[in-house]
């Protein structure tokens, strides 16, 4: 059996932010495949109080939570360092990781995903305003630097999976006029290898949340 | 000026969190009162996104959220460690920390102080159930082992607070038949010399959110 075991499935963004710290550690790992429809027993076993994915178990350990298990990756294996060094930029890091999911990534869903027409335009507001705090903070080439870190793994969701959810709910949130820094931010995040090579393919993410909104307007 | 300043309020379970977290490592710092209906320059200027207490600033660098800022000072002073040092423990500590914030606190917040009565009622329940899954995790003395650890000190917003917030209510959240080994943690908490030393007087609190729920009705 190998040693470290990812359970989740290919098209979350939270399964990715894993996929990516193992792929940028050169951690040799087992996908285990989950069916959200219908839960493994050991999904079940592993995460009994959220019952969700992504988990990475260790040697026979669980561990869940998608920044929670990127941390945990980073300070269990040595090399190749995800978050930075230096305290006060660990602190910032972890800042706007906690950022992207409490504010951004919640707006978004709000806009995209909730049926009350009213609520999607608050989430729109609320997106566009969650962003500009993060496009100017954007210094560098990545939010690591010159190399990819933590928040890049966080953000990623940003860069591959919002322009997706706006595109099938015809949206103008994250685009490259109004945040330019971020914009440039994202090709060079979506076309660095290690990124490209473990991307879920565009086509059939598009389909699955189109789907997935023709699901909630149907059961209006 | 004081090398590490702390901008809070006495009575706030998230500033005692950073509050303990300076004792415990035996870190000189001014506390800088904050009047959140009035909030001062400082605050918009060291944390202008959520503008919320607690913001710790060391050597004129801010830090916000208290979580992070327990953190920062683990990293960025040395001796007497808050968190585990072996890195599948602090992968468990996280994890349960962020459970207190987004499970237990907001359920209990739901139970509390909301107006509608059916999402009270709903927010109980969520609070039993996640408190069930922290009694059961908790093996120790502390959750830190022998000594107060990151999340004995997330949590003594179970141990202190919400008897209050329930005593407010009239509910029956946490208690002592429900809860044993919890009920059994939370005391040994409450009188552990350095929480003690520094917990905001009960009565004052109470007062305070007796008003705040007398105001969410009068604002109905």
């Amino acid at each position: 059996m190998a040693e470290v075991k990812l359970l989740g499935v290919r098209g979350s963004p939270f399964v990715v932010r894993v996929v990516l710290a193992l792929k940028l550690k050169g951690i040799e790992y087992e996908f285990l495949e989950e069916n959200l429809g219908n839960k493994s027993e050991l999904l079940l076993k592993y995460n009994p109080i959220h019952k969700k994915v992504p988990v990475l178990v260790h040697n026979e350990k669980p561990v869940s939570e998608s920044l929670v298990i990127v941390e945990y990756i980073d300070e269990a294996f040595k090399g190749n360092p995800i978050l930075p060094t230096e305290p006060y930029q660990r602190a910032l890091a972890r800042f706007w990781t906690n950022f992207i999911d409490d504010k951004i990534f919640s707006a978004i869903r709000k806009a995209v995903f909730t049926l009350d027409e009213v609520e999607r335009e608050k989430g729109v507001e609320e997106a566009l305003e969650a962003l500009q705090f993060l496009e100017n903070d954007l210094k560098t080439k990545f939010f690591g630097g010159d190399e990819i870190g933590f928040l890049d793994i966080a953000a990623l969701i940003i860069a591959y999976w919002v322009p997706i959810f706006q595109e099938v709910r015809g949206l103008q949130i994250f685009t490259s006029e109004k945040f330019p820094k971020l914009y440039n931010w994202s090709q060079e995040l979506i076309n660095h290898p290690i990124i490209k090579e473990n991307l879920p393919p565009r086509e059939p993410l598009l389909a699955f949340f189109k789907a997935r909104i023709e699901g909630l307007s149907a059961s209006k």
